[in-house]
This record gives structure tokens, sequence and C-alpha cells, in this order.
């Protein structure tokens, strides 16, 4: 028991920090009202009228009349996807109001495995970002059709689950429950043993009987919606729906806010999140400020957001008593922001800590030395030239009907499409008129040299190739080009880097950034990495890419369980019938 | 994972019990639609259209258009009080649509400590009613103004606390947080170290700053609440709001709840409890269900009282994901009631096993053989004879003026009336021309043989004696009336009996119920016992008294904890001073 909390409340002791004159947004009994908070250390002491909490020592921070908020959770963010390591990404988000995150952190562990995700909680620990660790559910993926560097097993599970800043197991896939995986059924099993952890899931596409199963299983959150149905599906099933705002995906702008709102449904258990956020998105657009500057462009009420980005997502891991809200006794995450016509986040408390000051950040976290696990991380077992990415077409054919997957601009989502190919030397060719460009995924945690091959559409790159070392869920090397030549160069120039993503022009290198943190993460500030992705992005939308965010749509086409197709390091994927297929449908003539 | 749940929400196999063509109160999504549940085993498999899921074997209960809702949650209970043992108790309750409660058993405690509580708990384990156990935080409740039998320190707390059906720690007082009385807040501290386990509050009257300090302490919920300020002060203060409208204190009924309707508030944090509730309400009107036709009767919507019964109890106990609603994976807890205009609870369903039909009890719990522990627990250290009561005025004195408590008519709540008594003897003599009684508590643990004496109105008592081995929170006999013969006739008959509520009537027994278990509870069913207790507080009402129910009264007067006078056997207590007092005023000649 914290006596000096105690006493603080009781208003025998100055308060630490106090935030006076403001509108407290409480989330709790869905009031706005005037007052301000009292905070002694890391933790919230009184709500209301505070003046008495005031005395020699405290540090008065004036709210102006604007409103005081809890700080924002976001309740399924996988941080690698901002590119930046543990420090500058708690910054980044700092700085837009966000002082908690529930992440897996999965892949990092798809890299370097539990030892990995335990050095970058370690690293998080040196911010006032609070991090919270949900267990990832499955390292690989998909295990058949992939190869990864870390691997998650129950008996790993379990042990990950005992850590104190575990608050559940994360990404259980709807369809593995379906089908019974008996690892993950165990891993469920084990999570819901554990009181106050919680099994969250990854349920797309799913309804009716199969719902029932996942909410029977255990699962109690989802953040792949994507329709009015998937809100009612959700909700009666008691899945929290957790509303998806991120860089790869806008479920939310795209029609399943109006749906919530259309509904009237009971809003208790629905939140934001944003699952992957870009960096360029971080650094101009911002974090679940700017979800919420959408959703209350769209019509949601002042309180009703600020509860989905609060109370409502710490309801979905069961953490109501100790984050989330403007209460004593909860951490002191505090936000004072403006109304929802111009929405915005002006100053952050962190853990009792001020961390940003009128939209400014006031603190800095020094760059860790990294754990070596979390280094060094591209290794190929065979040289890569140009020879690795040829696909040869059967013996004497001149041209071959292959089938092409074809992303769609908006969301990395793929189709099929058969088009007819050239041959020359037996080697199949691209065709960029057809909009078909090579595509290959080179395996670099030094298991196997795998090369998975296969033909892309929808990315209308010209005169090159684009490699990356972050390539979802098993952060092979991908790579997308049009020459054999620029494409080895670009893996090669990413291997140098020891993980990065690269454009190659015209034979040679025209862009580049690093990742040495596993291949995924940079240690520059936000501000540093988005200008390099911005002339990253630059010299793919030069090479005529009509997608924003060309290499974020890149590492989902190597997810072998998103709809349609995939290219794994094992090959072509096929990912309704979870098999590698072989993209060469015929010869021509 | 259990694997045939997951087969009938897939509809590979039969469910084994199907509730069809009803209406679902959805507490999640706040809807109200056609449908049905389908259960397997005791745990809901299925919601909403679940016709897929009937087959060979599956018993279907035809809801006939009426409203399927979640079985209700009592989150604060004395089952004591009803004065039946676990088994009527929990058909009684059963009858009425409650498939669960959370209960200290704290009365048991008192009198029998943890391994009588355990022994109760064991005897609730043969009954479709689930207990949950909220580990006593206090016995006894005043330690150095009562006797108690059992005992409870941090130690014996850590190991309740070890049950797999500990869900928290039960009652911890505002006052003594706010005092840091060290054995409680060490074990607050026990308990909010275990995952998923709440502090449970008792925080009357309690606001600003010490409303602050208790939530900062990590309380989270309260049942105390008795006006519109005492709703803001909860609710603000993330302290979950239990409205309760129980036999002793009517608190809903009485402006809370419109104090809650009335203000607008986010109701997401508000549930019903009785704490209380006498034999005869529970037999006459019913249990929740009872204090829901009210609240309907007084506007609240259907959803939202459904909403206070089953999601919200949970949600206090962050329990949303065992109980509390209809959803797949949660406890088959199922009622099909009436609506709001006249409701009714027609047919329950506790863990899978339909327990009721229109109204009707259809399962009947046999009489257990009690644990000794239960039994023979009325014992005095020297007899009870008319002179045990006899209170010595001043040398000399004729008249002396006392200190007299009055109680309410409708709450046990006291105040003080100094009046004017004779002596005779030497002996100070009640006077029933101004309502003003002997009133005295017997040690009956077998520990000092202590007897406090005092003195008491607003009974309007003549003519005789009533005495209760049940007498709050020390279980101690307390015995009132106009003289002392009648008075020890009474306690010794109580004795005789092991414990029970007698009335002596011009020296002789009048009418008596027996409470063999722990002097607290019988083993009649819920109509013989409401016959017994009927004819009991006629022959009270006949003495005069205009309280409905004098027993329940009696025993709150021993309450050292309860504004603003008590007795109890070390004597007459000073609630506010929590001390000892001498009720004797002065000399008057």
């Amino acid at each position: 028991m914290n006596k000096e909390l105690l006493a603080v409340a009781k208003g025998l002791k100055p308060a630490d920090l106090v935030v006076t004159n403001g509108k407290i947004v409480n989330v709790y009994s869905g009031e706005i009202y005037d007052g301000g908070v009292a905070v002694c250390g890391d933790t919230i002491a009184a709500v209301g009228d505070v003046s008495y909490c005031i005395g020699e020592g405290t540090k008065i921070i004036d709210a102006e009349g604007k409103y005081i908020t809890p700080g924002f959770l976001d309740g399924h963010i996988h941080p690698e996807s901002s590119s930046l390591a543990m420090r500058p990404f708690a910054e980044g988000v700092l700085l837009h109001g966000t002082t908690g995150i529930m992440t897996d952190l999965h892949e990092v562990g798809v890299v370097a495995g539990l030892e990995g995700i335990e050095a970058c909680l370690k690293e998080a620990e040196g911010t006032d970002l609070k991090v919270y660790f949900i267990v990832p559910s499955h390292v690989p993926f998909a295990p058949n059709l992939e190869t990864s560097g870390g691997k998650f097993d129950p008996e790993i599970i379990r042990k990950a689950l005992q850590r104190q800043d575990a608050v559940g197991l994360s990404e259980c896939v709807g369809h593995y429950v379906l089908a019974e995986h008996p690892e993950l059924l165990e891993s469920i099993g084990d999570t819901l043993s554990m009181p106050g952890k919680t099994a969250q899931g990854h349920l797309p596409g799913i309804y009716g009987p199969n719902m029932a199963a996942c909410a029977a299983a255990g699962i109690t959150t989802c953040h792949e919606s994507f329709c009015e149905q998937d809100v009612y599906e959700r909700l009666r099933n008691g899945i929290h729906l957790q509303l998806r705002e991120g860089s790869a995906a806008r479920n939310m702008t795209l029609g399943l806010l109006q749906a919530v709102m259309k509904s009237g449904v009971d809003t208790a258990n629905v939140s934001i999140v944003t699952d992957d956020l870009h960096t360029c998105d971080l650094k101009d657009r911002g974090h679940l400020d700017d979800a919420l500057r959408t959703a209350f462009g769209q019509g949601l009420s002042f309180l009703k957001g600020i509860q989905f980005v609060t109370i409502n997502a710490a309801r979905a891991f069961q953490m109501e008593n100790k984050i989330g809200s403007l209460t004593p006794g909860r951490r002191a995450d505090i936000n004072i922001t403006t109304g929802a016509e111009d929405f915005k986040v002006l100053t952050t408390i962190a853990g009792g800590k001020q961390v940003t000051e009128n939209g400014q950040l006031i603190v800095h976290y020094e760059t860790p030395k990294h754990e070596p696990c979390l280094l060094n991380t591209v290794h190929f077992v065979n040289p890569i030239t140009a020879d690795s990415f040829k696909m040869k077409a059967p013996e004497g054919a001149k041209k071959v009907k292959v089938m092409c997957m074809d992303t769609l601009p908006y969301i990395p989502f793929t189709s099929r499409r058969d088009v007819e190919l050239n041959v020359v030397d037996g080697v199949i060719q691209c065709d960029t008129e057809q909009d078909v460009l090579y595509i290959a995924q080179v395996e670099r945690h030094g298991k196997n040299g795998n090369i998975g091959k296969a033909f892309m559409g929808g990315f209308h790159i010209k005169g090159g190739a684009l490699a990356s070392s972050v390539g979802h869920d098993n952060h092979n090397i991908i790579v997308m080009g049009d020459s054999f030549e620029d494409m080895a160069l670009a893996v090669n120039r990413v291997a140098e880097l020891g993980g990065g993503q690269v454009i190659v022009r015209d034979g040679k290198v025209a862009a580049e950034v690093a990742y040495p943190i596993c291949g995924l993460m940079s240690d520059l500030s936000l501000d540093e990495l988005a200008a390099q992705k911005k002339a990253l992005n630059a010299v793919a939308y030069e090479m005529g890419t009509p997608i924003q965010i060309p290499f974020m749509f890149l590492c989902f086409i190597c997810l072998a369980c998103i709809e349609a197709y995939a290219v794994t390091d094992k090959g072509f994927i096929d990912v309704e019938k979870g098999e590698i297929i072989d993209p060469i449908v015929g010869v021509v003539e």
C-alpha cells in the first residue's frame, strides 16, 4: 500500500503535480465538468476540486480551460510497423497523447524469438510509455509455409505468460481455432487459466456458428472488422470490437464507425486500434489523436471518442482498475486536449511525468546499447545473384500462362490475374506493359537458403527493384522488380545494411533506409526516419507506383494468412488452401 | 479447451439444451432481438439463431416469445440474513432467477471462522447456485469493541484468497482505510497483488479527499450509497455503484435510482445488490426480480435494469468473461422473463440445468450433514439470570439521566435521546411510557462472559423480551425487553435451541425459531421458515412494535460501525468515537 499516495489524497501532503483549471472528461460517469487532477509519483491521487492538494513543491500545470482526458491506449499495435526502435517510437506516440500500448512485438519475435522481445520490452522500460505485452500465439504464423528466425511453442508461451507485464495471448487466429490447432488451443487454455489474462482475437470473415465457436473458445476481442455485419457479429457474441484505423487498413473510416453509430449499439465494448502505423503517418498525421479527429469529423461524440481510446481499451484487457481513466489509484496518464471541432493533444503526462507541452516533446530517451540478439540478423546460406530469381519455364516453352497476384491500391489484399509471359533462354520474363513484375522472398535467418518466387501486379513499378527485410510474418527479404540484376543488388544491399529497405534503379542504389534492429527498426528519430522514408517513397513514386506506402504493401504480400495469395521463402501461396502452388498455369506456345 | 463445446457451437454435435423462440436481451450490444440460446454442459455454446444446434437428445425449452436474459447476479449479499442454510437459500433465490451471488459469509466467519465458511461453501457446491467467495476483510468487525468466535488476520485472509472461488476482499471499511488500519491495508495489498481479485468497499458517508483516498487505496465498489451526492462521488471516482435494495435498507427505492436516472450518468458501473434479505421478503417479494419490479415501476428501462443485475454486476468483479451475459463460453445461466410492465422470472437455467419452470422450483437440494464446526455454537461462561441485565445507578440516586438510543422505523440507524429514569433498589428502571427498554448483548462464544448493557427506543415493545443469537457483527446474543426475568428466560431459551430467535411474553415463551447452524441459520425450507418467522413477527407486532422486521433491526443494533450508537457484549458504543461509553449522563435526584 502506497501510504504517500493516501496522504496526498487526504490532503496531508502536497501532490507532486497538479493539473488545474480544466474540464475533466470522466470516462466512468460519462460527464464533463470543471476540475483538475492531482498526482503523487506515477499515480493519480485525486480528481475534481484538487486545490487542496497543492502545496510546497507541487508542480502546477494550468489546463487553461481545456479538456483533461486520460492518456490514450492502443489495444492492438505492432510498433515494428513504425520502423522505429522502442525509444524513438515511444517519443513518437507520446507526442500524440498515447501513454500505453498493448503489443505482441510479434515481428521481433519472428526474427529473434522471445529473447528479442524481452530485449525490446527492456528498452521500452527506459521510456515513459507503458508497454503491455500480449504474448504472440504463433511464431511463425504459418509453420508449413514459411521460415522464421524465432519460434514460439506452448512451452515458450507459458514462460512468456508468466511475465508480470504479460496481459494475454495475441492474435488468436479464428481459422486455426476452428481447425482446433492443438498448440493454439493449448496456449489459449494456458492463458485463460491465469486470472486477468485474455485471449485476443484475429477473426476476419468469421460468422455465425464459427464466431460462436471462437467466442466459446474464450476469445474476447477482434481487430479484423470491415462491415456492419461484423459489428453485430462481434458485439452480440461478447467480442470487444476494435475499430482499426491504421496505415495498412483504415477500417474505421471506411464504414465501420458509421455502422456503429447508426446501429445504436452499446459502445462500452468498442475501442480504436491502429495495428500497423507507418512512420510517415505517425509523423504527418499522428496516432490515436488522428483517428479521433477523423471520428469526430464523422460525427462521433467527444465523450464516446475519448472512451474508445481510454477506458474501453482498458476494459478489453480487464485492466480498468489500473489504467484508462482519471481515477485515484490509476496510473497518472493524463492528456490536455482541445475539443472535438479542432482536436489536438496539447500536453501529456505519462506515469506522472510531463512528457509534452503545447504539442512539443520535452523528453528524450537515449539510444540504448542493443542486446546482441537484436543485431546482425541477416544471414544468407548461399550468395544471392541475378540467377537466384530466375523462374524456369517448362522445357521448350516460348510463352507461358502464369498466375499473377494483384494488390488493391488502398489495402494489400491480393487477387488472381492470369497473364501470358514470354520465355527467353528458358526463363520466364516479366512484362511491365502488363504490370507484371518478378517478386521473390529470400530466406535470411541462415536456415535453409530458400527463395520463393512469383509474379506481382498492382505496384506499377518500372526500371529497377525494391527490397525489404521487413516481410510479414516471417521477415525474410522480399524483393520485387523488373530486372534480376537490380533485384540481386537490392537484396545484397539490404544485407550489407544489416536489414533495411532499398530501391535500386537502373543498376544503382537510388534510396535506402537501414533497419539494424532485427532488420525491422531504426534508431533514428521519427523526424529523421520519416525524412528518409519519404525520400524512399519519392523514388518509388517516380518509378510509377500509385500506392502511397509501397513498402508497407510489399511487406504484406508475404503474409500467408491474408487473402488470396502471397509469396514466402517457400514459394507462391494460395492462402485459402494454405498450400504452396505453382504460379505456372500452362504453356501457351 | 472444451472441444465438445466447440463442436456444439460449430453445429457438429447437438446441444444438450436449447432455449428457442425468445427475445434475446443482449447486455453487451444493448439490443433485444429474436433468437435463442444453445447450451453444452454448463456452458453457453451459441446465441441467436441456434436452430442448427438442435439434434437428437437436445432438450428444447420454448420461450414462447418471452425475454431471454442472463441469470441474475447479486454482487453483495449475506445469505445468513435470510436465516436459511445454504441449500434452502439456493432454492429460494434460484426461484427468482438469481444464478450467482458474491458473498463473504462474514456472519458464519464471525461465529466459526474460515473453517465454518469453507463448510458452508462446500454445502453450496451441492446446489446449482454459483457462490463466489469474497474474503471477509475484518472479523471481528471492531476488535476492541466486541467479542467474536472466529477471527480473520492477514495470514488467514491470504490463505482464503488462494481459494479458486475467492474473487476479492469484502467490505473494506472506508474509515479503517482512512485510519490506515495496518492489517486491512496489508490485506488490500495482498488482494490487489493477485490478478483478477478486487477490493470491495463499504464507504458510507465518505466524500471528497476521503473518497479519493479510498479509491487510491484500490477500493472499486461500494454498496453504502444513500443520496444523489453519493452517486456522483462514487462514479466519478471509478467506484462501482451498488444500489442496495434489501430488507434492512431500501436505498435504491428511496431516491438512489431516481438520482441515477436524473443525472444521466453512464450506468456501465451501476448494479443492484440486496446486502441483507429477510426470509419473509424472499418468500413474499422475491430477490433481484423484486428490486427490478420496483425499478421498472420507477421508470428504469428494461435493458438497463437487466444490465444492472447481470453484466454490470459481473464487471464489478472483473468477471465479464465468465458470467453475466448470454455469450458463448460463459456459464449457462439463463432466465426466461416477462417484460418490464409485469416483470416476473418464469424459468431459470443455472449452469446449464433447468431449475425452475413457469415460476415453480423443479429441483430440491437435500439437507447435508453439517460439519461439526457449524453446530452447537452457543456457549456461556456464566449462568444467565435476571440479575445479569441490571444496571446499577450511582450510590444513593433515585432518578438518573441516561442516553437512550432510538432506531428509525424504516432503517436501523440510531440517534441519541436523553431520558430520565427511576432507580429502584439501586437499579435503573426502564420506562415503556417513554419507550425506553433494556437492551443487552451476552457474549456466547464461550470466551469471557461479557454482558454489555444500554437503553433502547423506537421498538415500542411492551410486556416481555426479544432475544436473538443473530447480532451483527459479532453474533453474541442480543436481548431487549421491559423485564429482567423475561430477558433471562429469552436468552436461556435461545441457548437451549442452539441458537435462534425467541420472544418471551409475560414470563412464557410466546414464539421461537431455531437456528442450529452457527446460531444464524435454519435447515427449514423457505416456506416453513417464513411461516415461523411471520408467527414470530406477529407476536412482536402484538407487543406494540411498528417495525416490520423487528428482529432484523434488533440484529443491527449491535453493529459497532453503523451510526450513531450500538450495544455489544463490551458495552454501549459511541460509533463515531469508536469507544465504549457510559449510558448514564448524570444523577437527577
